[in-house]
């Protein structure tokens, strides 16, 4: 395969030519994807279905301990959904504190208290001049969105294979007390798909903040999300690592069924230190009575434990992998030694992260939109949705089936060429 | 009935040493029955498990309009919801959003919202120097703990049998710009049972606040709660009226089933103008992706709309009038004309208010749990806790059967006359 780079002029033209009729072609078609948002399919969602059997007007509606989920109580959660959420974080029960649909909800509102009340007795984040937190890119675009919409500076810091550059990290939290926090999702990371290693996690749990209320947002978003078996990730536990390395304040762990069972009708969950969760509970019953505990019953009797989580996060496995391989494939066969573009091969999570030649990703993303494939926004996965180099684009492969997949995958790749060759054409 | 103040010494006395043998009797006992918060009795919650039947592995999950309500989407509630609670606040379907189940944690972040960020562009409460929410009293006690929690300082303002002292309201919505809310139980308050007159909701939408950044926080958490069919209290509809009133963004409404189908595992929605809305929007749509819509299509399925609702509503009143009338029936033959002790006499809701002797209510609450009865705790109905007169007493009589309402009445009733004769005895 010649790369782009290596054509000149005249091969540039004639590719293009025969691309952009080509894309009139498949824009007559007039499709409609999307492969936007890290949304489940219907197939996934079908394997769930069973859990809306496990209560109906006959059960039993008491928990393990005898308490009547249907009234108020329980304000952490029934027992036996913490415990469940508790093994899905590999932490002890006591830390956990079981909440309702959303654990970004859980986020914001840890953001929202630390602002306008402070973390633990700290001054309020609000009242200081200036907060900080890092943000590895390319990351998460609603973890972004919680930050910017309190007004706080984002700083990125380049994401790698291992996770977060560490001495950067290292510098900012040690050197700055306004950094006050960093969101990362360890494993299976939104959108590259890497899982920190080993190092990371102790290098994190070993931080020595400048601002005592600096904290990490631990967003396990896809802890048992492995798409292989065999090859399934595993990282230290960063909750037991702080705790060791005496930090045992400095981390909150979240995490959500919502793409394990019904995304808006799942259980979601924090992990934190007995201290943190004191101060938390303070807020958190002034703010509800209790979350939905017969929906919490609900999960705990259809998963029934840990390894009924993992044996359905298999079946989930068996519907994603023809879906990543789809891309994955079309990539390769396409893009391979053209020098227009690199992609990740994620053993997990929900996304492939995608770099386009510089200055190309909002190009690719309009045009897919007008042959009907919407994408993720260029940009959406760095702070302010400002990509500095205009390259990265998430590919979301969970919602389409593995057909829709590969006529997306084929449109994008079309995309993706015409736009380097327009770039490339500026020069 | 000779009243307490008209006997002698002696009299006292007697009758003292004759209330402790029975109080002792009582004690041996070692009851425990409940009547501290507003809870559904087992009768009430049984009648909404067929609920649980409405959505099984084999229903059709789609919206009316095909939405599928098992994934993300509908941020705002599933429109066939979103009319329901419409419907239920009399108000129209584009002014409501649907959220999780608790109408308490609309108001926490409404109140959190505006501390933090301000009102529809106003300054952030939080950069101001004083903030104050005026609370009729008595009140409900966990509206009063999130202004608390919040640092905001809280006015108390006469609850009269009409709604709150509206000269007292006027003056200080009008003077003070500091003052920046009102919290107010419209129907059926919480815990007098009364609910406002008509000419106290046409002075409320007519207010002129000083602050444009002040708002009503109207909780419509008894709306349809009546306990007698024919005599079902009505009032004009708030955010109607200061619609036409000029003061369209002045109201948010709140609303929940908590006491309709399942505490905890209800639906909740905030009514309010379409500018408020966009405001909120901003803020709720970076908390989270989307509320628990399967719960919602599970109440709609079940309630069908708001005839259905009311038929529903009917149902509870059956169960709940033995309860209030156990209550009341004691009090009214144990302490009619002793002097010691006026109650409420509501027509819906929850609660019946019970003012005693001046200083006596935290005595009768003590008395009470030595003998395993329960009470709200003295004090709760105000804000900080701390009623000047140490004299109102909440009684919640839906969560005991009506067999264990009576002997927990006739305990309070004992414990209502020991402690008034304590108190004359300091004379």
């Amino acid at each position: 395969m010649k790369s782009f780079a290596q054509m000149d002029r005249e091969e540039l033209r004639a590719l293009k030519t025969r691309l952009e009729k080509e894309f009139e072609q498949e824009k007559a078609k007039g499709l409609s994807l999307n492969m936007a948002r890290g949304k489940p399919g219907a197939s996934q969602l079908a394997i769930s279905m069973p859990m809306l059997d496990m209560i109906n007007s006959g059960s039993d509606m008491n928990t393990l301990l005898g308490n009547d989920t249907r009234n108020y109580g329980d304000w952490d959660g029934i027992g036996e959904c913490r415990q469940l959420l508790a093994d899905m974080m590999e932490v002890d029960k006591p830390n956990v504190i079981v909440c309702g649909n959303s654990s970004l909800n859980i986020m914001y509102d840890t953001v929202m208290r630390s602002m306008l009340m402070g973390v633990n007795g700290s001054t309020p984040w609000c009242k200081l001049d200036k907060v900080k937190f890092l943000c590895p890119v390319p990351g998460y675009d609603r973890h972004f969105r919680i930050t910017e919409l309190m007004g706080i500076e984002m700083i990125p810091v380049p994401l790698g294979e291992d996770g977060p550059d560490m001495d950067m990290v290292e510098r900012y939290v040690h050197e700055d007390a306004a950094v006050k926090g960093i969101w990362c999702v360890p494993k299976y990371s939104n959108p590259t798909g890497i899982t920190y290693s080993d190092e990371v996690v102790y290098r994190f749990a070993h931080l020595q903040p400048k601002a005592d209320d600096f904290r990490i947002f631990w967003d396990n978003a896809y802890c048992i999300h492995h798409l292989f078996e065999g090859i399934e990730d595993k990282i230290p536990n960063i909750l037991k690592e702080c705790e060791k390395a005496g930090n045992p304040n400095m981390v909150y762990m979240f995490a959500s069924t919502s793409k394990i069972s019904f995304p808006g009708s799942g259980v979601s969950a924090i992990a934190t230190s007995l201290e943190n969760m004191a101060y938390i509970k303070k807020f958190m019953t002034t703010q509800i009575i209790g979350h939905d505990k017969i929906n919490q019953l609900r999960h705990v009797r259809f998963f029934k434990n840990i390894d009924g989580l993992n044996a359905h996060m298999k079946k989930h496995a068996e519907l994603l992998r023809p879906k990543f391989e789809a891309v994955l494939n079309i990539l390769e066969s396409e893009l391979t030694g053209l020098g227009i573009g690199s992609w990740t091969r994620p053993r997990g999570g929900y996304f492939i992260s995608f770099d386009a030649m510089p200055g190309c990703a909002k190009n690719i993303v309009a045009k897919c939109r007008e042959l009907g494939v919407v994408l993720t926004e260029a940009g959406a996965t760095y702070p302010y949705g400002k990509d500095p180099a205009d390259s990265n684009i998430r590919i979301a492969p969970t919602f389409p089936t593995p057909e829709e997949m590969v006529q997306a995958t084929r449109i994008f790749v079309l995309c993706v060429k015409l736009a380097a060759i327009e770039k490339l054409e500026e020069r």
